[in-house]
């Protein structure tokens, strides 16, 4: 056998080259070395609502729905699970009615698409709305599924500075203003308005209102992710952009990963935008996803949607339990931090977010690789390096605290040993 | 509430443009409306095969392997089925050691990814490879998934004549030819070797040979789908691409659907091709494929796991009976042509493929929706037409017709009234 071909990586497409797109599979890889590691890194929900999930009795909710909804025989209904189904879903109408009854506003299922999670619904609506020489606004830092999706599709991203009160939005009209001077279009922005990966900001219901009426004085579309949504107490709740989107300017996107389990890759994108003498944008979104995934698995869809009945039919009662752990475990994570890291080390500082998965760490040091497996080996704390997350150098010192993954009872002991860790690393120097 | 925002197709990618990314949903929307008609259309697995499948019993078995393998606990391998899991994915030492022991190969489970469908892994592999510039040579006519995942991706695509013997390899070489003298680069070849849907043909071993040399040759890849190799009789088995190239130029795309259910949308790429520094071309499409779908649900991979597990750990196990009955189902599809059709109508002609789901039939007239609609609506028959399946005019007056989605005793009906179709078609004419 001859040595064969060798790719070499310059003869790739461009994207290949940018760490982005590495940074998923890095974190896999160290969290695969240390298995005993006390881990902050993932965003990936409790285990303890993967472990009690059993997905039978939500599929069999399931038939029985579509049993009722379509005068179906059970072999029809089943069959349902295992063949094909149409590009845009089989459950689109249990996810209207549940955003309908949760925000209290109108919603058809000829706008929804379901995708393999949320970062096809990403894809495919960026896919969707750009052409070339279109620019896609970020909020800086970023979560890094958007940016990739974006170098995967040749589109350039603008960053725009995220703060505790959500995106810059001075910065975002400017960005608007600097890209029609070069002749370019500002088509959408990405913006999670509730507890944004990294970042963790919050807009509030005026920010909300400013947003979108400066998407409409600027022309451009809003691809809003709604991941964390969820975490915010009853009391607390803001109503997502398309909730109060009176003009068509968002594309909503939502998982059930966090809500749900993320096993079964099933979100959704709201798209009710016209398009002229043709139907609405969720129609281009599922013709896109033919060639992309052709449909999203039936069998998983009938667990998210039986997942949905069995609470009522409500995405916000589905997500109410978890959201109380999430505020708790959130809460035990900056207390530790206090306890533990007061006084605190030369250049260590951190945030307080309100609610969501994450908070961020900003070092003396830079926050990279070499430093992670120090912390893994010598310490048995894993956390996030963060350069991936920024589109400039301002996040090379930052690293991200993820509460999400862990049992309320080892975030105590975990930021011990991560205190020790800074202190230790700050003596070193 | 105002009107808001309209969007105009010329707004939009132009991908959306393509009447080939609406074929799908086209053929859907028609079936929906005649849900009594006898259906030649669909390329969708026999429902028998669907209606007796049980995803649960798999689920089990592949519990049962993960728990050997990793030495896990009941409650760590049931975790894996719904957290998150690699891009990569979970089932790559099952599919390589099926893959090794049914074609007596090498198969790493490294050069694996398993992809949401043989689609997304089209998709991926397209995405990798091609740069600006960069062309692709699909068989004419063709699987349009392929065609319209390169319209997605500003991939420009070069038309290839297809035959009953596969490929034209000289036009295939005129055409890199051609592409260098622009300065381009035909960079892959899109390439189904056993009865390719639509065309129906099959390479023999010797156009495997001399097509893999010629990629050799003119340093292109080939991208082999093998989505109908399963079909052919135990004695009239020829190797995948795959298994005689000894110089890393074939990515090889496999899918569940047909020998699985399509319910499960698990696909897989085998990528074994060095990639210079780095790894190998799979970890590649890993890395592109977390900014795409994430991973592939990993419930779906434990459906999937359990049923190769299942038949003996062999994807030509798994397809056996299945071979046999859409085997049975051409042999009775092109019976009934003969006896119903003969004498043919002026200006109708059919091919004898002598495997695959499809034939084709040449019409005197535009096999165009119009007439599909007459076909569906007068004489309660569903077939394709072929228009979207080739890159020039020369599909306007051809037909397809299925035969894998129906019942044997359903086929010879149908036939009659399609040929009576057929002979009133021609007498108004």
């Amino acid at each position: 056998m001859s040595a064969g071909l060798s790719l070499d990586e310059l003869d790739l497409h461009e994207s290949l080259g940018d760490p982005v797109l590495r940074s998923i599979g890095f974190l896999n890889e160290v969290m695969g070395r240390y298995p005993e590691a006390t881990s902050f890194a993932p965003g990936a929900p409790n285990p303890a609502f993967v472990d009690t999930f059993d997905h039978e009795p939500y599929v069999r909710t399931f038939l029985d729905h579509v049993r009722r909804r379509g005068s179906l025989s059970d072999t029809e209904a089943r069959r349902l699970l295992f063949e094909y189904g149409p590009s845009r879903g089989l459950i689109n109408d249990i996810i209207a009615t549940a955003f309908a009854t949760d925000h209290d506003v109108d919603c058809s299922p000829r706008a929804i698409v379901v995708t393999v999670g949320a970062q096809e619904a990403m894809f495919l609506a960026l896919r969707a709305l750009t052409k070339a020489n279109d620019l896609l606004a970020v909020a800086n830092p970023c979560f890094p599924g958007i940016v990739g999706a974006a170098r995967l599709l040749d589109v350039s991203t603008v960053p725009v500075q995220d703060t505790a009160a959500g995106l810059d939005l001075e910065q975002l009209r400017a960005t608007c203003v600097a890209a029609r001077a070069h002749g370019n279009r500002l088509r959408a922005c990405y913006v999670a308005p509730d507890y944004a990966n990294p970042g963790g900001g919050r807009m509030s219901l005026a920010d909300r209102r400013n947003l979108l009426a400066l998407a409409e004085e600027e022309d451009f579309l809003l691809l809003e992710d709604n991941a964390y949504g969820f975490i915010a107490d009853t009391e607390d709740e803001l109503p997502p952009l398309k909730a109060i989107d009176h003009s068509h300017r968002v594309v909503h996107i939502g998982t059930f990963a966090k809500i749900g389990v993320p096993g079964t890759r099933v979100g959704f994108a709201i798209a009710d935008q016209p398009v002229h003498g043709r139907g609405v944008l969720a129609d281009e979104l599922a013709d896109l996803k033919s060639m992309v995934t052709v449909n999203t698995s039936p069998l998983c869809q009938a667990v998210v949607g039986g997942l949905i009945l069995s609470h009522g039919g409500s995405l916000r009662r589905l997500g109410q339990v978890k959201g109380a752990l999430y505020r708790r475990n959130l809460e035990l994570l900056l207390d530790a931090l206090d306890r533990h890291l007061t006084p605190a080390p030369t250049g260590v500082t951190w945030e307080r977010p309100r609610g969501g998965f994450f908070v961020r760490v900003w070092l003396p040091v830079p926050a990279d690789t070499a430093l992670l497996e120090i912390s893994a080996a010598r310490y048995g704390v894993l956390w996030t390096p963060m350069s991936n997350f920024y589109l400039d150098q301002s996040g090379d010192n930052v690293l991200r605290l993820s509460c999400s993954y862990l049992d309320p009872g080892s975030i105590d002991a975990g930021i011990t040993r991560f205190a020790t860790f800074l202190r230790e690393q700050a003596a070193e120097h």
